[in-house]
């Protein structure tokens, strides 16, 4: 195997140990909110730091294989998608301590029933992250499409959460309900924005696998 | 001038171009809700097309540069974190049009007294933007850092906005009101992501002086 290739092999790794800790920590935070276990905020803050890290270095990795081998066509996609999909993970993680946060002020109080379709949406937007890292990780561009066909579905479950909630809230005059119900609406727009980014990786996939854009194609 | 100059000089007035039609797009955004006025939403969705193909002509402009020139060093630097403000600035356009998509609900209604302490997150929002530009556009490191300090004084503004509106929230029982109260906080939030956007591109600036990754330094 020729030296470069050992390197891009290295990138891929580094790039999916860094989406291996955003998964976690999308997983936990998720988790923490559905099952209502506060300690599983600990588990995504002790990652953040580690995910801030493996960003750096995977920038890092990136410049260098660029620097040192001049590569051009497939290899340089694969590099510079490698870079976005790496920025795109790194805000995922950021969402996922959002969501932490909302939930440490959320499970304070009882469960605010029902929760509405958050557990649905959380599902969706989890099989949407698994799907696009899979999609990187087997240069599979026909399944990074199916990731792309469930952004709408998404963006529904969270207009429902939203009208829902706002149900909810004209029917009670008691603060800490209103609260509760604003912290779940906060965190369907926290799901939503990690279902972009889910999005924008499956995007990259099938950038690097056809070196075709197909951003913004559908408003074209 | 070598032809490489030329065309790196070409790369940075594309991506100047990008960030104009952003910032007048975030402008227009924030003075429809200010201003009240309801015609500006347009100005900002006829821009969203416009930002969208610059996106790509400067990833494109981008990856052959690296491709047909092998830079290294300082003009590699510049060409990726080029990539990478490129991507901050259409996201940056996309919190723009989620603001008119909810100001176009917010203006049905008469004006929300106060408004709270939203003009001047937005005047604080945009202040950033412009400056975090104007440090990419001079190579300023010195402004760039002055972007970064203001990051706090937007959390802390998106905070007291939200503590107000709830004020408010639990003091009313009309729906109507509950939901402007609620498409404000939402509002806030997209302002406070736009200066995370701004906060991104002064990060990337100092990286592309100095070579120095300073993200997530405070963190570490």
């Amino acid at each position: 195997m020729r030296h470069f290739d050992i390197e891009m092999n290295n990138l891929k790794k580094k790039l999916l140990d860094m989406a291996e800790i955003v998964q976690e920590m999308i997983k936990f935070s998720v988790d923490m909110i559905v099952k209502r276990d506060i300690n599983l905020s600990q588990e995504v803050f002790n990652r953040e730091r580690e995910a801030n890290l493996t960003e750096i270095v995977v920038d890092d990795t990136c410049l260098k294989l660029i620097a040192l081998n001049q590569p051009v066509g497939a290899d340089l996609r694969f590099i510079t998608s490698a870079m976005r999909i790496n920025s795109d993970l790194e805000r995922m993680g950021d969402e996922a301590v959002n969501i932490c946060e909302i939930g440490e002020n959320l499970l304070k109080y009882p469960d605010l029933k029902p929760l509405i379709d958050i557990p649905k949406m959380a599902k969706t937007v989890v099989a949407m992250v698994i799907d696009s890292i899979c999609a990187f990780n087997t240069s599979d561009a026909e399944l990074a499409d199916t990731v792309l066909s469930k952004d709408d579905e998404v963006d529904e479950l969270k207009i429902t959460i939203i009208k829902d909630l706002l149900e909810f809230m004209t029917d009670t005059s008691d603060k800490t309900m209103l609260i509760r119900a604003m912290d779940l609406m906060f965190i369907a727009k926290n799901l939503e924005r990690l279902g972009d980014h889910a999005t924008n990786i499956a995007e990259d996939v099938i950038f690097m696998v056809h070196g075709k854009d197909i951003r913004h194609l559908r408003s074209f």
